[in-house]
């Protein structure tokens, strides 16, 4: 029911604005008796962090995150985790026009009509800055599942920015680590450098898509049929700042397939059932398969930018706006971290809620 | 929390399976002193009834609702509503195979895996049709929505039908409920029916895309950052059986476009901010601006069909399977009242939820 | 969230008024492959049902209730599991003035002033009725609990009506199930019945205290801070209808100890730590020590009595009202069952979720 | 579901452990526009400030709250508003022997079995000191009934300490402020600290009941039947530590009464109906009835004391246990404003929940 939490057993409550003193987050139902500490999280808002390149906002901070609660000596102790991120470059001045009139494409006007205030140095509470809290829960939720499912692994990449979209034979995994647009094929890295190049001079910005692979996820996660792991997946992605699109498998492609094309398969292999293909992407009756989780978000174009665009103020006048200050030409590709940590809360709360429910006994076949 | 329950204030819990005695669903936390009958409820029931032409099911019920509680004197008392389906047709029969085998791209592996257990018959709680709970619930929420947003609209349609895509061009609303594929397109229909009649003559089925949209819904509804209204719809639309994709606004295609596109610029109308277009699906920041709510999903083809697929049984022999019975050679189809009906859920929900916290105050802008 | 809901992972959601078609509730979230039938059930219902002898309401029901989903061949499947009772002997007309009156001591006057509407029937959804919704959760919850913990034991009996109070000198366990007041005390159920037949005569009623106890609950249950298995067991038992006061071990008389006599001291015994005395009533920091959990809960006095009492009409008239109709002159006698349900689905609950976020592995002493 | 939050909209989730490096809380759903700032927080956070007599334990510290989000120009914004108070005084090594013992009466060891680890500093998370969050959060709700309630008036007081019960027939509010143990009686203060000091001396603790009134609240809050204004007062002064029993009203002693007692009468009065009596306590069938909400809740005596008691250490040695330290020989004092808090935050939320359900239009009598 909180309006700032999400998950079920595994329970993460985000606050803060931009601007404001902190930002953090209390994870909440994390299982006792696994190694925790700052070094184990910070890795993960590092990747997170602006102002790495020139495609991320110029926005300097060290994104240190402080553990204030819930581990002693080192171990989760099954108490709340208190996150902390302390704000220190807050440069409310650049701000200050639009605490008067609204950024197209921005929350500005929404905020301001459900509450009839708002906080705007920075994009309060709407900002970007808010996805930290995210990855900071998914720290830990990753330190949990290392001990918990010791294959899982999880990778995020872009596979499109604005009308650029990869080439599936390219795919090289090792490539993600390698650019600053996390794209799995160097040939895009480099074209797309280019592409946002350009965009950013001409104080543009464009969107993305972001896919994220969660592998070695156990079978039976999910529970139908309104915590289905696919329904609370779409709705962790479509809670990130600028998602418009969440997929899982073929997605939006599956309207175009025959029944025929559409189903996986199945063939017993080695170690019990495997399955031909994956459009299911890893989900069936909202619980998963054992394949590989796929979910794939769209992140709308920056609405911040330097062109000007046509607005009113809360006075009621019409103006053109053009939003100083530092923005991220492409948002998308930060946060590809973002829907990472996403994906591994997600995975987390539906282990211990399948553990709950079912004692994590699975049916055999063979 | 409840596995089976969705919404904040306005909450409803479905129950039931394809082929035991009854389906319903508990509708909690209504408000009290609004209109309501059998009557209310079931004409949505009616639009989403399988037999009614060749390409839906054939199974053949009369899905009368009945109100058990709730409702004194023809008004909801802001105590639960009950409301039962009884099943009528159960052809048991039909699926003895299917409870010792897996359909491919069905449920049926994944609650055998997590379960260790699973009632085959109908499908059991995977099949759609638990789907006729879920338009109930929006019968109700129509109800109360009709007196507390007189404006309020909600349109389902389906925007594309397999290879099929609507030329919006052509975009007719009086034809939505003229033909059997509620396409708002007179030619398409025409299309449309030689093209699933193929499939299902050659024993296959497809997929569909579904777009609902509302229009009058007062801006401010939705809690940022995660009872957000898009983040709530898309768990409301990923959660329906077989989609496996949720788009707010331009989804997907978002990320296509530039800052300078897609920003939805605002001037100032006789009453109020208007917005010039409406790329964001009236919603920013997770809350709506007052233009229509526009959401859209994809269904995935039927996985019951009559072409034969490898599988496995649960002795671990592999087979080939066919599934007999009763299917819709394009389930999508039925899934548009589905979709209004979790439109209207989510937009009353908010709207109470709205209220709990902000007393429905609006932030004035001129 | 949800008004009508109770319980974490093992939730039951209950709906129905005293003298609408039906009343009943839906189990979520129950653990899948536990034998389950109405004959399981049936038993508890048939303690609570009201009949039985003179010291309860006079309203002749079966009581009979139906599993319409979540059991598969006598197997719970982990989906809802929906059970319904008829309500058979609707007396309408019994209570067609306190349509326009409100009972003192009743729930008429809030539920006017807060729904503006209220089902008078019976007393509609505050009817004690209600509990046998309670009673049938606690059927399966005990079912499940059996498989589970084999050596748990839940009992309930009363220790005070109006100002008997028993004598625990004499208790005898096995006395509890041969009166109609479940006291363990063969005396004292003599006495009580003079008393009580004496008040009922006068057209009075009287309150009573009802003790309940589980034996064999295994420590480390309940999730400190809020979620804690006392905090839980309070709620629960406050929500039945007419109780007043909730108690834990010595709980309020734990005011007037010292420290010194208060602290249950531990040795260590054959196997594990042993507590010497149980002043906690089995709960220490909100979370289960493995003595007996021990719960009281006081129930005023029915407030439909013979006697006539001032009151108000809806028109704001004065009125000295006599409730006629059948009525329990204790309607704490029908609690016992309540109490045992309720502590049953608490105790269901709290396993599931520490199995959720622990595995259940305790934490070795010696 | 959250396990360390409370409350359904107005919702509350507290961090921390005694001696890490700061406690504190998150407010959600918070109505927006209401003025806040820490000099609203910071005197409820001093009237429970521990150190501040001789009857308190000695630990020193400031307890300054600092609001971290959730605020802007001095008013709420309704995002989550975070209240943090660091831990200034930690002398943990008075805490060495309890890592290794278990203190009898204490949640030493039921942490220890549940979790298989524990934060042994000061009690971690089950010291008192958590209820500094609760304290603060109640702060936040009082600053926002003052504007929704004016006449709202919450008052907690003890009743009773150890044998000593006070004599209401000298009832005098004044008092309550004028002496450490917020007794209504100035003769009871003076008797009470001759008692305490022995107490104190003989290295001996003693519990005590608190009982709190809340004056002006509006009919019609509480939403029957588990989210009961009764059953979550009952949950949430349930929750605080060391409390063993909660009443509501008559409380326990109604189980005394007759029914031609307990019935409260009702007559019209000038602005309505008007009770003649409130036995009730305020709450009828779950929901106010409009007269004062009247709770009272047990507090066990404090299980650290300088007496030796019997006990075992993780390793399974039987051993004498002298708690040193500092230490209140009767908590309960300090649980006065931490009850009051507690009223506040649950009266609060029921109004935003009765406003989201029903608009918070009342039905009309007269």
């Amino acid at each position: 029911m909180s309006l700032n939490s999400f998950g079920h057993l595994f329970r993460v409550t985000t606050w803060g604005e931009s601007h404001g003193p902190a930002i953090g987050c209390t994870v909440d139902g994390c299982p006792p008796g696994f190694a925790l500490s700052e070094a184990d999280i910070q890795p993960w808002l590092d990747r997170r962090k602006p102002g790495q390149n020139k495609y991320t906002t110029q926005r300097k901070e060290p994104d240190e995150v402080r553990i204030l609660s819930g581990v002693y000596e080192g171990m989760t102790t099954g108490t709340p985790i208190q996150l902390m991120i302390e704000n220190t470059d807050q440069r409310s001045k650049d701000y200050g026009e639009i605490a008067q009139s609204f950024r197209p494409g921005h929350a500005d006007i929404t905020y301001h009509q459900k509450y009839g205030i708002r906080d705007p140095r920075g994009g309060g509470r709407s900002s970007a800055r808010e996805t930290a809290s995210r990855v900071a829960a998914g720290g830990v939720a990753r330190a949990v599942l290392a001990g918990m499912v010791p294959g899982l692994k999880i990778t995020g990449y872009m596979v499109q920015m604005g009308t650029k979209v990869i080439d599936r034979s390219r795919f090289d995994a090792a490539e993600i680590e390698r650019n600053p647009f996390w794209v799995p094929d160097a040939q895009a890295a480099a074209d797309w450098a280019v592409y946002l190049d350009e965009l950013r001079l001409s104080h543009n910005s464009v969107g993305a898509v972001i896919e994220v692979v969660a592998e070695g996820v156990p079978p039976g996660l999910g529970a139908p049929l309104y915590a289905k792991l696919d329904s609370d997946l779409a709705a962790a992605m479509m809670s990130i700042n600028a998602v418009k699109g969440v997929e899982i498998g073929e997605g939006m492609a599956s309207a175009a397939l025959t029944g025929v094309e559409n189903a996986d398969e199945i063939r017993m292999g080695p170690d019990g059932p495997e399955f031909l293909s994956n459009h299911a992407g890893g989900i069936l009756g909202g619980i998963s398969t054992g394949q590989p989780v796929v979910c794939r978000f769209a992140v709308k174009p920056t609405s911040s930018i330097l062109t000007p665009r046509k607005t009113v103020t809360r006075d009621g006048n019409e103006v053109d706006l053009v939003t100083k200050g530092r923005h991220d030409p492409c948002v998308g590709i930060r946060a590809v971290p973002v829907g990472e940590a996403m994906m591994a809360c997600v995975i987390l709360d539906h282990l211990l809620l399948d553990r709950g429910q079912t004692g994590g006994v699975r049916g055999q076949i063979g």
